[in-house]
């Protein structure tokens, strides 16, 4: 059977001062009324039902899942007891699965991301399960990159189609070559030019089984810490000793680290599906498709005097809003904050989170 | 006896949104607790005590002056039934005062200019008014300009000082050649360089008698009105017959039009005492002298990254405000309202109440 381990313990503040740690990125909600991690869970519902939907998370998160995902059973929210990056949320998903389903395929999926064509994008994730299930391999979903970025990390591929020797799919599947770590510019328009560069969009498939053997070769430590904490349902109940005593013994890796770049044989498909990580006001900006004539986009009644290209969210709905020859800002308004800061310097809101 | 007559009528939306036609500017403070009324009456309870104060304003500000100038007597708020422009405002009040003390001497003032150097301004109020008393003589007081200014009426004089003539006085006084209306910008800088220009501020002094004598002269058919309505106190009564047919009937004129552009002999002083008529954001931006290191003016908690010259005024005191990036922006918010423009565009921002 098939099962999704969505990752949601993030506590971003890219989004201050509408995300706050007690309310990161995650559960906010930007172009929908429902939250990213609504969205993912809604998006993957027609494949994988939400029986068979974990979400590992912080336990202060818990509350917030429980309300916003009310058909989620409560086992399937695992809450780490302390933040260990990536490849231990992994583990301890795939050990719980693992005593629920030994022959489990799983996508492991961002909780955080926005993605325009959801249609497409589960025939991408069903081609990636067929592949990861009749190969055996550690699949992943790159994006296709359509500008120089350097923010994130790329995933290099070999040429050679997978897909055309010989299987069922529609969908391309590349070997991969190499993770790469983000680069600077001039390495990022290059990996562009070569082509067979794919953005890592940190969605991953596999067997559950290949991904235990992957763990036990590459992340030996980790996983003999798993086998001796993580082996009955109890185990992983929030609080619980086995949990505990995993997350205080493992180090603190990502999945990338830890695993896949080390892995002799993954497996990578280009996505063309409108993915987008959110991240920054900016990207909210861009993605809003509801503007005035002067694209401006705002969530509240706007009067608009020689104003362009403005974001506008306020927490009071009923609160106008005057704009007067200002342009490409972002204009952000909680219950006990306003900030006001150039669209094209909102990756650095997170400077106001820190102070 | 000298008694003052302050004009607040004004309904401006030069300050929206926090000005409002219930609100108008002369009511709210902005470089002080006191309000630009309160502090008119402040700056010239020294020469002229409260009972001696004339309020004159639309009756809907009745309320709002009885509690920003408790001390005042209420039969000195003299509340207009309807707007006819500054002459008839200026004849009520001479007649209202003429029928407590024949020979009194009156000054006339705007509510709502921002002086910030109080004392001089009462050596000038001082001058003008023993001048007014023993010429006879129409008197104003005109602001020396310190930049081209196109937004403000000119008063010319004539060069040879009055006051160098065997009076007592330690301030100059001049005859005034003739007033202008707002300048182009040519003109203005003409003005600025010929020397003998003063802004037109709209203070006058005069003896009782003398002014009553120019509205016979100069402005017949309302002297005639007010004769026929307005002779006894009770007249003078919100509401009452007299006050209200008074504003009926007569034409709606500036003092400026109406007698001082036909007087024949005007006197003037040039005043230098930090006067502003404080006409937008930017000037009270300017006026503001509290300002951070970046140059923002803030009367909320502020985290400022890259970003100068902004003034922010909040209604909740308790809010914070952060800026990332952006300069030169006024952010005023109200119960209801947020506006944000660029303090250089601030003059428009009356286009909003409009709307």
């Amino acid at each position: 059977m098939r099962y999704a381990v969505i990752m949601a313990g993030g506590v971003g503040s890219r989004f201050w001062p509408a995300s706050t740690p007690e309310m990161p990125k995650q559960f906010l909600s930007f172009f929908s009324s429902q939250s990213l991690l609504q969205q993912t869970v809604e998006r993957i519902k027609p494949i994988i039902p939400t029986d068979r939907i974990f979400i590992v998370t912080n336990a202060n998160y818990a509350a917030i899942i429980k309300e916003q995902l009310p058909s989620l059973p409560i086992e399937n929210i695992l809450c780490e007891p302390q933040a260990k990056n990536t490849a231990p949320c992994v583990l301890l998903a795939t050990k719980k699965i693992a005593l629920i389903d030994p022959d489990a395929s799983v996508a492991v999926l961002p909780a955080d991301h926005y993605i325009s064509q959801p249609d497409v994008y589960l025939d991408v994730l069903n081609a990636a399960f067929e592949h990861a299930e009749q190969k055996g391999m550690l699949t992943t979903i790159g994006i296709q990159p359509h500008r120089v970025e350097m923010g994130y990390g790329y995933i290099k591929y070999q040429k050679n189609n997978l897909a055309s020797t010989g299987n069922e799919l529609t969908t391309s599947v590349y070997k991969v070559d190499a993770f790469t770590e983000k680069p600077n510019y001039d390495k990022a328009k290059q990996f562009i030019a070569e082509g067979n560069y794919l953005w890592n969009s940190g969605m991953f498939i596999w067997s559950n089984k290949v991904i235990q053997k992957a763990f036990e070769d590459y992340a030996p430590a980790m996983f003999s810490v798993a086998a001796s904490t993580l082996n009955k349902s109890e185990d992983f109940v929030t609080g619980a000793t086995g949990i505990t005593q995993f997350f205080a013994q493992v180090e603190s890796i990502s999945i990338d680290y830890a695993i896949m770049e080390k892995a002799e044989s993954v497996s990578v498909l280009p996505g063309v599906f409108g993915w987008n990580d959110v991240g920054s006001w900016q990207a909210v900006y861009e993605l809003e498709l509801e503007k005035d004539a002067a694209a401006n986009a705002t969530n509240v009644p706007l009067d608009a005097i020689d104003a362009k290209g403005n974001l506008v969210r306020l927490h009071n709905r009923g609160k106008k809003v005057a704009l007067l020859g200002v342009e490409g800002l972002a204009i952000i308004e909680t219950e006990d904050t306003l900030m006001i800061a150039k669209l094209e310097r909102s990756q650095d809101v997170k400077q106001f989170g820190h102070s």
